[in-house]
C-alpha cells in the first residue's frame, strides 16, 4: 500500500508530526482500519522523499500513543480502536504544568518538574534586592560584561570548585538567561553540522533545544554505569550530552570508570566534547557527591553547565557554563558581541546571595526537606517493593518505580488517575520509542508536594495498583 | 601568484578573518611588498577552496584598514606601510564602548552607542521593584508563561498601538531577554537555509546575530528613500531586515510609498517575510511620528522587533517580537516549550513601570532631554554647513557629516582624535567594504554627552577639521 501523505517542508510542524498527524487522523477516521499493514518506515521514507528517521519518529509516537502496533519481523499493524485510550493529554501536560498558572486539579500530582517554594527565603531575596538597588550603584543599569558580571563569576567558580570539584577559570564561565539559551549559545560555538549523542531516556527539554537547532540526534544506550561507550563509538557523534551526577530521568549516577571511559572518548579526535549537564547536584540525600566530570578532564574536553532555576527558583533565570579553553577562544573571538542576557542588577542580586552565605544556608535547609519528601514517600511505597523495583532514589527530586510483574506503564499511569493521583510514564523520555526496551517504569516526583500530600498520594497508588494485582 | 594560507575550516575564527589575519601579517612582516598585486577574489577563493564572498570579505576588511587598495579594473594593490595607520583599535572600539567598565578617557566620545543614564527615574525603578516583591506575591517565583506575562504583553500592545501604530493582539507578541535572544527564536522559527537581505550599511549588532547563526546575508543598496526594492528582488532574499523609522546608521525615515512597496515583494511569495526593527522610534524632535510598517500590513508579512534597551535602560534585559500569525503558529507548535528568558520578577517591574504612567512621563522627559543635546550639536556644528553636508538629525540619538570635499573618513577620524575628541568612520557600518561608494562620512552620537560636553567638542571638531582644509 502507499501512503499519499501531503507535507509542507517548511514552517508549520516538523515533518515527522505532520506525518503521525495525517496518520492518526486516518485511523481514527477508520481510514486506515484495524489491521492494517503500514508500510515500512523505509518504504515510507522514500516514498515522501523524507528521511527514515522522520518516518521512524512517526511510528514511535503512533505506537507510543497506541495507534498503531510493532510486530518483530513483522512490521507495523494499525489497533483496533476500541483499543485506544487518549493519552495525549499526558504528553502534552508536560507543557502545561511547567507554567505555574496553569496547575489544573488532579487531586496530588508527582510532578517531576518544578521545585518547592514554599520555603524560598522571600524575606532575605527582597533584602538583597533592595540592597542592590541603592543610591551609589547606577552603573547597575549599564550593560555590563558579555559573559556576565565577574564578581558573580568569580562565587560561581569558587562554588563549583569547593562543592562540585569543577576546575575553571571565571574567565571561563559563561552566565545566561537559562540553560537554554546557554544551549543556543553554544550551537554557535560548536557550529553547525555537528551530530550529538544522548543517553536514551533522556532529558527532553535538551532534546527539543537540540531538535530545534537542527543538531542530528543520535540516542545512545546505557547500562546501569550510564551511557555506554561502545554505543558511543558506534554512533560516530561528535558531541555527547550526558547527566552524570544524575541522569534524567534513570537517576543513575555514572561511576568513576565510566567517565574516565567517556573522557578517553572524547580525546581520541580534536572535535569530541561532552556537554555535562549537572542540573541537580544539589540534591543527595545520602554518601558523599560525587565530583563533577569536568573535575577529571585533564584535555579540555568537558563544557560544564549549571542553573540555579532548580536551587533557587525557575523565575531566576540564571544559568551558567563553564566553557573548555579552544571552545572559549572560538567564543571571544565570534561571539564576544552578544550581550549578556541577564541584567546587571539580576546578576547583582544573586552575587550577593552567593557570597553573604543566603545560598549556602538555603540549599542546606532544602536539602534537609527534599530529605525528609524523599523518606517518606520510599517508606510510604513499602509494600509495593513485591510488584515494584524502586530505583532512582537517594539523590534529585524523584523516583522509578518498575512493575515486576509487567504491567503495562499506560494502565499503573491511568489506575493512579482514576485515583487522582498523577504519575508520568518514563516512555516520555524516550528519544525513539523503539529504543525503549525497558520494562514498564513510573516516575514520581516529590519537590512540589508536602509530606502529607506524598502519604496520600502513596497511600491511593498503593491501594490503585494493588487492586487487581 | 598563489597565496597558500593555511585555513582551520571549523572552530577557531571564520574563514574570512582567518583570510585578513594571515595576509595583514604577511603585509606587516613585508613578505608581501608594496605595489604587490594580489590575486582576484575569485582565483583566490579557488585557490583556497571557499567561497567567494568569504575572500570578499577578508579583502574588504583589508582595504577598510588600509592594507591594500583595489583600482578599478586592475585589481587589488599591497599599499605601502609607511601609509599605514593602526585604525584596529577604531573597530574593536565598538565592543569596548559597550561594556559600561571599560570606559577610556577619550576626551569627549561622541559614541552613536550606549543613551543617557544621568536621568534614570532610580527612585522610581526601586519602588516599583519593592512594590512587586511584596509577601502576596510568591507566584513571581515560579515559571511563567513562555511567550512572557500575559499582563505585560498587553501593556506592550497598548503602548504599539497607539504610539506606533502596530495592530496586533497580546498573544502575537514574545517577550525575551534581548533582540539578539529574539533573533535567535526567530532562526528556529523560520528554519534554517533562509536567506537575509540587509540595508548596506546596517546595524552591524543584527549583521553579526544572522552571520553567526549561518544565515546567509545578502547587502542591498539605500537610495534616499531606504532599501531598493529592485536590489531586494534580484537579490533573490527571503527575509528582508529593514528599519524604516530610523536607518541604523543612515537615518533614513522610509516613506510610505518605499513601504509598500516592501509589503509588495513579500506578499508575493509565501515564505517572504519583512523584519521591521524599530529600535529607536520613541526619539523623535520634528514632524508627527510616522506609524510602523507593521501597521500597513495586512497580509501577515512583518516580524516587528522593539526594546526597552534605548528608552529605558541597557540593564533591563527586555526587548519583544510581534509575529504574524503564520510564524505564530510554528512558534507555538514547535517552539513552546522554551520558557521565557526574562524572569517574571523583571516583567513585573516593566509592566507596573508602564501602566502607571512612568514610562511616558520617561520618554517625554528624555525626549525633551535629547532634542535639548540635539539642537545644540546642530546649532554648534553651523559652520561646517560648507565642507559638509549633515544629515539623519531630527530623530534618533546620532547625526551623520558627509564630507563636500572628499576629505577622507580616516583624515576626520584622526584629526578628530588628535584634538581629543572620538567620532565614528560609516565604513564600519557596511556589510562589504566594495558596496561602500558614499562618500567619506562620519557620525556623531550625542546621547551620553552633556550638553556641555557637546558644544566643547563640536568646537574641538571645527577647528580641527578646518585647520587644513
Amino acid at each position: 500500500m502507499e501512503l499519499m501523505i501531503p507535507l509542507k517542508p517548511y514552517g508549520q510542524k516538523p515533518m515527522y508530526e505532520q506525518i503521525y498527524q495525517y496518520m492518526k487522523e486516518e485511523i481514527r477516521t477508520g481510514s486506515l482500519g484495524q489491521g492494517v499493514r503500514l508500510p515500512s518506515t523505509r518504504v515510507l521514507a522514500e516514498n515522501l522523499k523524507v528521511s527514515r528517521s522522520t518516518t521512524q519518529m512517526a511510528y514511535d509516537q503512533l505506537v507510543a500513543e497506541g495507534y498503531i502496533e510493532a510486530v518483530p519481523h513483522r512490521g507495523y499493524f494499525v489497533l483496533g480502536l476500541e483499543e485506544l485510550v487518549e493519552t495525549e493529554t499526558e504528553i502534552q501536560g508536560e507543557f502545561i504544568q511547567e507554567s505555574g498558572e496553569d496547575e489544573k486539579e488532579v487531586g496530588i500530582d508527582f510532578s517531576p518538574r518544578g521545585i518547592d517554594l514554599t520555603h524560598f527565603p522571600y524575606n532575605t531575596w527582597r533584602k538583597v534586592t533592595r540592597n542592590t538597588l541603592v543610591e551609589d550603584k547606577k552603573e547597575m543599569f549599564l550593560t555590563g560584561s558579555p559573559q556576565g558580571e565577574p564578581a558573580l563569576r568569580e562565587a560561581i567558580k569558587g562554588y563549583l570548585h569547593s562543592a562540585r570539584g569543577v576546575n575553571c577559570q571565571a574567565e571561563q564561565i559563561i552566565i545566561g538567561a537559562g540553560s537554554e539559551y546557554l544551549l543556543m549559545l553554544l550551537y554557535q560555538i560548536l557550529g553547525p553540522g555537528q551530530t550529538i549523542a544522548m543517553e536514551n531516556p533522556t532529558y527532553k527539554q535538551a532534546y527539543r533545544v537540540f531538535e530545534s537547532l537542527g543538531y542530528q540526534i543520535l540516542p545512545v544506550e546505557m547500562d546501569r554505569y550510564g551511557m555506554e561507550v561502545k554505543g558511543l563509538e558506534e554512533s560516530g557523534a561528535d558531541v555527547a550530552y550526558v547527566m552524570p551526577s544524575h541522569q534524567h530521568p534513570m537517576g543513575i549516577v555514572m561511576p568513576v570508570n565510566r567517565r574516565q571511559e567517556l573522557l578517553q572518548w572524547a580525546g581520541q579526535r580534536k572535535d569530541r566534547y561532552l556537554i555535562e549537564d549537572d542540573y541537580d547536584s544539589e540534591f543527595r540525600y545520602r554518601g558523599k557527591p560525587i565530583p563533577a566530570l569536568q573535575g577529571l578532564d585533564k584535555a579540555g574536553k568537558v563544557i560544564y553547565m549549571g542553573t540555579f532555576s532548580q536551587s533557587i527558583a525557575p523565575a531566576i533565570r540564571v544559568g551558567y557554563m563553564v566553557l573548555p579553553q579552544p571552545l572559549l577562544s572560538v567564543y571571544q573571538q565570534r561571539l564576544g558581541f552578544y550581550a549578556s542576557t541577564v541584567s546587571r542588577i539580576d546578576q547583582n542580586i544573586l552575587y550577593q546571595f552567593l557570597t553573604e552565605g543566603y545560598y549556602e544556608r538555603h540549599l542546606n535547609r532544602m536539602r534537609a526537606i527534599y530529605k525528609g519528601k524523599h523518606d517518606t514517600l520510599l517508606a510510604r511505597l513499602r509494600g509495593l517493593e513485591e510488584d515494584f523495583q524502586i530505583h532512582g532514589e537517594y539523590a534529585g527530586l524523584h523516583v522509578l518505580l518498575t512493575s515486576k510483574k509487567g504491567l503495562p506503564e499506560r494502565w499503573l499511569v491511568e489506575e493512579a488517575g482514576k485515583a487522582g493521583v498523577r504519575v508520568y510514564g518514563l516512555s516520555g523520555y524516550y528519544i525513539h520509542q523503539h529504543h525503549n526496551n525497558r520494562p514498564s517504569t513510573v516516575i514520581l516526583g516529590y519537590a512540589k508536594l508536602s509530606e502529607e500530600q506524598i502519604e496520600e498520594g502513596a497511600r491511593r497508588l498503593k491501594e490503585a495498583w494493588h487492586r487487581t494485582t
